[in-house]
């Protein structure tokens, strides 16, 4: 990053007549590992689906199978516009889906889980010294990798999943090395029930305590949170990650990001995983972000534009890229893509342009991809892998995890 | 409807393997008259997204604009397998949106917006006896036109912007035609107060007690409804549009679907107007009449079956249509889609085919679109109309709308 790109011979020239430049949409929750369970586990409750469902496909990953996820996912991401991602991969074989980042060409924060306490599923649950020593070889390895487009994030999975001791020891860690911070908060009443119950604490509250907190750390969803809490998260400018599919689907609740926006907060977006969305689609959370909020708060609440900043400036910010990626600026990296408005669902052309990207464009209409000056996506076509390969491996790991993993099928 | 294509010489051969062959999707709840409205009313609130942008749209309105208005949304609907619509035009030249629909293929079931009321804005308002003999006329040419795939539906606006003595001619019109009858009903407090206020009685009962009731009417959207509405409705076998795009967007709120579903109602879903969603895509609905009612009811409330239920066969019902279309049964009309789900973002392909359907696949995932046997989208293409040509009126009509109608612009 920062890197001026020198051109070296004829540039490449692309003709975008009559289309429409964005900066590359940026998506601050990614679970990739969890691509290949899309379509697995709809229509249940966040606890069933973890325990019926993610975790016995996570813990029968394999080497293979996390770079076929995250293969995909990123495809999938690519195609539809998402040029940066902030990723929570398993507990295993993190090394793989860096692997797959680094071919595909997506700009990607990304880290193992992190699941030390006892309560966890025991096939997943790590000793905290073998969970801390292994994040940090994966971040010597591949903090700032592929000329700074791969990043590492230390990845507690939720607060009940970690002791005290591992929480403080990835503050420090992250500190130390200036990776960022990726967890889950306040999802469900349950988790926060279970973090006061545990350490006395509220959650936000706890986290802050054990140093997951400020301008370093992504806490996903905050969907269960108090003014007090928001107030508490603006001040210590910690990312907020808006994830409304994933929160629609698992029944978790509606975000107050209005408010949060309000206080002053920072917010991106993300879809989740792939199980509990199922589209990884910047343009389906956008939109989504802008119009729950309306019911509750008036039609006026999360305006176009806001939900646009959300998918952009808020998200370069939860990956601690700001001044890297997220707008189109002299200085910044050239992540960009470029649309196609001219599909009659996107018509008439002379309307209001963010109202016709955020209520009316679709990751289908994203022609051309450039993250890092790499031209990634072409006329709709991934140029860095072979789709067709991409899902051949995708769906013979697929059928290999649920054989492994689920009994019922 | 009804009639079986004979095979003359040669038939016609598509290749279908790998792709998925859906019945055609049914939207039950459309005004194509606003299509060129789309993008000019964003972020407002119902009231005043009528008063200040769709009334003075609507009576700038000309023969040219209600034609390529209807055009653009057809051309949307049917690239993105909606294969039939109950579709509400505004007051004058509804004609000229029959003729659109004849021409372009797809199955609808149209009407003249029917406003006799003193409180509507003048521009719109038309006596009751020509709004009457206006609506007859056009059933007469057009129920029953392009061999059953045109039909007529008698359209009050809302009870407010009708009086009693329109809304009972309009139930006895339609008894005797045969045609649906098309409103909205229960879309805010505010409507319900007026109602209350102007007739003595809740609105649900209201339409009831002036023959709007029954199979052979639909209200769209129901949002603010009770327990005995629901019951009513049930009872009464009325037809329930939900609309929850159009809900969200303009704050309207969240429809009870799943205790409609549960009482026996029958529902079908809709878009709504293009500058109140802004999307004409079942896809887009089918999804989130699944998403938003789980935080309220549950994970596992409203699956991805009973929406993709919603979608077919209950559109197929609130049209009047339920023997004709709605599913693939020996003696049903040809109206079928075919979608390409091989792209990353509906992989893995083993996982449930209604979960891929509802939750991941997209309107640019139609492939091939048939209308009552004529194939009107092949391979993505629209075939019976020119879209370059359908954009360009679309925009010349759009401009000069809003040059006449919206004087800030």
């Amino acid at each position: 990053m920062g890197r001026a790109v020198r051109p070296s011979g004829r540039p490449t020239v692309i003709e975008c007549k009559g289309l429409v430049v964005l900066p590359g949409l940026v998506q601050a929750h990614i679970h990739l590992c969890q691509t290949l369970f899309r379509g697995l586990a709809d229509d249940l409750s966040l606890e069933a689906w973890l325990a019926q469902r993610i975790w016995p496909l996570e813990a029968a990953h394999t080497e293979a199978s996390v770079h076929a996820s995250a293969m995909l996912g990123a495809a999938e991401l690519l195609l539809g516009g998402t040029t940066a991602i902030l990723d929570m991969e398993t507990v295993r074989h993190t090394g793989a889906a860096f692997e797959a980042l680094e071919s595909i060409g997506i700009r990607a924060t990304a880290g193992k889980c992190l699941m030390d306490a006892a309560t966890n599923p025991p096939a997943l649950r790590e000793p905290t010294d073998k969970a801390l020593s292994e994040s940090a070889d994966l971040c010597a390895t591949w903090h700032g990798a592929a000329g700074g487009r791969l990043r590492y994030c230390f990845a507690p999975r939720y607060a009940p999943s970690c002791t005290g001791p591992l929480l403080r020891a990835v503050s420090d860690l992250a500190e130390r090395t200036g990776a960022t911070i990726h967890t889950h908060a306040a999802e469900t009443p349950l988790e926060l029930d279970t973090v006061k119950r545990e350490t006395g604490h509220d959650e936000i509250a706890y986290l802050d305590s054990v140093g997951i907190s400020g301008p370093r750390a992504a806490l996903a969803h905050c969907v269960w949170i108090e003014k007090d809490d928001i107030a508490a998260l603006a001040r210590q400018q910690t990312n907020v990650v808006h994830c409304p599919s994933s929160n629609l689907k698992l029944g978790s609740g509606i975000a107050p990001i209005p408010e949060m926006l309000a206080a002053g907060c920072r917010v991106g977006i993300g879809a989740d995983g792939a199980p509990c969305n199922n589209r990884l689609d910047a343009f389906t959370e956008m939109r989504l972000a802008a119009l729950i909020q309306k019911p509750r708060l008036g039609p006026d609440a999360l305006p176009a534009a806001q939900a646009l900043e959300l998918a952009t400036l808020g998200g370069a910010r939860a990956l601690g890229l700001g001044a890297e990626i997220g707008s189109i600026e002299v200085g910044k990296c050239a992540d960009l893509i470029v649309l196609d408005l001219e599909s009659p669902h996107a018509q008439p052309e002379d309307a209001d342009l963010i109202s016709r990207i955020v209520y009316s464009a679709r990751a289908a209409d994203v022609r051309h991809v450039i993250v890092d000056g790499r031209i990634v996506v072409r006329d709709g076509e991934l140029k860095t892998a072979d789709t067709a390969e991409i899902r051949r491996k995708a769906n013979a790991e697929a059928r290999a995890l649920r054989a492994k993993a689920l009994d019922r099928h």
